[in-house]
C-alpha cells in the first residue's frame, strides 16, 4: 500500500520508496532460493546493485495497493539481470524495472563468479515467462563542470555498511527539482548506475545536464582530497 | 520487519521509520473503527498529530520482526491520547509510545469536538487493558539564539497536504548528531510537539540546547518574512 508518509505532494508514491520496495522484493526472492544476503554473507559474499532502471506509466496513489513481481532474466559469470513488474490493485501493469547485480567477495571487494555459487544453480531460476518491455539502462554522460548541489552526507544517509544508501541517492536527485517543475512534469523513467561507495561526512556534488527536453543526465561525485570520484550516475525522463 | 534501507549505520531501525510505522498503525486502527482519515475527510474533518513520545529499551535490528499494538487511552473534548507498545519477535516489550491527536475542520482549521463525532462513540474504544509505562510528553524550552542548522525544505520533505511531513522533521533532527556521537549514545527517548505547519521552500532553522548531559531540547522554526515561527519542538534523551 502507498503509505501516507511515502507519497509526495501530488499524493503519488515517491521513486525512492518504490526503489526500496523493489530492492526488498529482490531480497526476499533471492533469500527464498538460497541466494539471499544473509546466506551469502555466511560464505563471505554479498550482492552489489550496479544498475537500476524504473519506468512507470502511473505511480500508486496514497492508500492504493500495488503488487511487485520479480524474476531473474539472465545470469552471466559476473552479473545477473533481475526484472520487476509493478501492477495496480486490479492486476494491470503500471510499470517495470530492470536491475543488474554483481556478487563480490566482502573481504577483497572483488567480483565473484556466479557460476561457482551453489554449483551454478542460480541459472535454474532464470525465466522468460514474464516480459520486461522497457529499455535496458543507457549510457550516461555529464560534461557540466559546475555542480547544481553540494552537501555533506549525514546520519540518515548511511546504511549498515557505512555507505550512503542506494535509495537516499534517488531522494537527493529528486530534491534537485522544484515543486513547480514537478507539478508540471510527471516522472517517467529513472535510471541509476552505482559505481563507487560514498561515506559519512563526504562532500557530495551533483552535476546535472539537460540532454533533451525534460531529460537529464546526472552524476554524484564525492571529494577524495582535492579530486572528485563518481559514485552514482543517473538518467531521468519526465513526461 | 526492519528492512535494510530502514536501518542506520548500527543496523538498528531508525526513529523516523519507527515513527512512520506507529502513525500507520494509528491510521489502520482508527480506520477499522470508522475514525480513519478517509472517513473523516468525507465529513470535512481530519486528525492532526499534536504530540508524539517514543521510548525504546532496544531498537529492532536489521531483518528482525517486531509488532506494534495501539490503543486509545482517553478521549477529551478537543484531543485524544493514543498509546503504542512495540514488541520484539518473541513478544516481549522493547518500547512504548504516547501520542496526542486533535481533530480539526479542514476548512476552518479549527479544532472540532470529539464528543460530537459519530455521537461520541469514540469513547467506547478507550481501554485501560494495556499499560503505557513511559512518562507523558514534557515541557520543551529552548533559549538558544543561534541556530545549529539552517536549510530549505525540499521535494522529499513535502506531503500530500503541501506540508513538511511529521517524519521528515525527526530525520532532520537526527541529522544534527554526528556518527561519532551516535556510536557512543543510543537513543532512548524522542519527543515531538507539532505546533505549526511549514511549507515547500521555507527556510527552516533548528535551535538546540543541551538541557542535561546527553539530553537536548530543540526547536525547528520557519522564517515568515523577517520573523520566526516555531513549527516543531523536540526533546531527546540518549543513553
Amino acid at each position: 500500500m502507498a503509505e501516507p508518509f511515502h507519497v509526495d505532494f501530488s499524493g503519488h508514491l515517491t521513486m525512492g520508496v518504490l526503489g526500496n520496495h523493489l530492492l526488498n522484493c529482490a531480497g526476499v526472492h533471492a533469500a527464498s532460493r538460497g541466494f539471499g544476503m544473509a546466506e551469502l554473507n555466511e560464505s563471505k559474499y554479498t550482492w552489489v546493485l550496479s544498475r537500476l532502471a524504473i519506468e512507470m506509466t502511473e505511480m500508486p496513489y496514497q492508500y492504493e495497493q500495488f503488487t511487485i513481481d520479480t524474476w531473474v532474466e539472465s545470469v552471466y559469470r559476473l552479473f545477473t539481470n533481475r526484472n520487476f513488474r509493478i501492477c495496480s490493485k486490479d492486476g494491470s501493469p503500471i510499470g517495470y524495472a530492470r536491475s543488474i547485480w554483481a556478487m563480490i567477495d566482502m573481504k577483497t571487494r572483488k567480483p565473484a563468479d556466479l557460476f561457482q555459487l551453489h554449483g551454478g544453480s542460480i541459472v535454474e531460476y532464470c525465466t522468460d515467462e514474464l516480459d520486461c518491455p522497457i529499455e535496458r539502462p543507457g549510457r550516461i554522460k555529464v560534461t557540466q563542470t559546475e555542480p547544481v548541489s553540494v552537501f555533506k552526507s549525514k546520519y540518515s544517509d548511511i546504511d549498515i555498511n557505512g555507505h550512503v544508501n542506494s535509495i537516499r541517492y534517488i531522494e537527493h536527485i529528486m530534491d534537485l527539482f522544484s515543486l513547480d517543475y514537478l507539478k508540471n512534469h510527471a516522472l517517467k523513467r529513472f535510471e541509476m548506475a552505482y559505481s563507487a561507495e560514498s561515506y559519512y561526512g563526504d562532500e557530495l556534488r551533483i552535476y546535472q545536464e539537460e540532454t533533451n527536453q525534460d531529460s537529464f543526465d546526472l552524476e554524484i561525485r564525492r571529494m577524495v582530497g582535492e579530486k572528485e570520484e563518481v559514485c552514482v550516475k543517473s538518467k531521468i525522463f519526465f513526461k
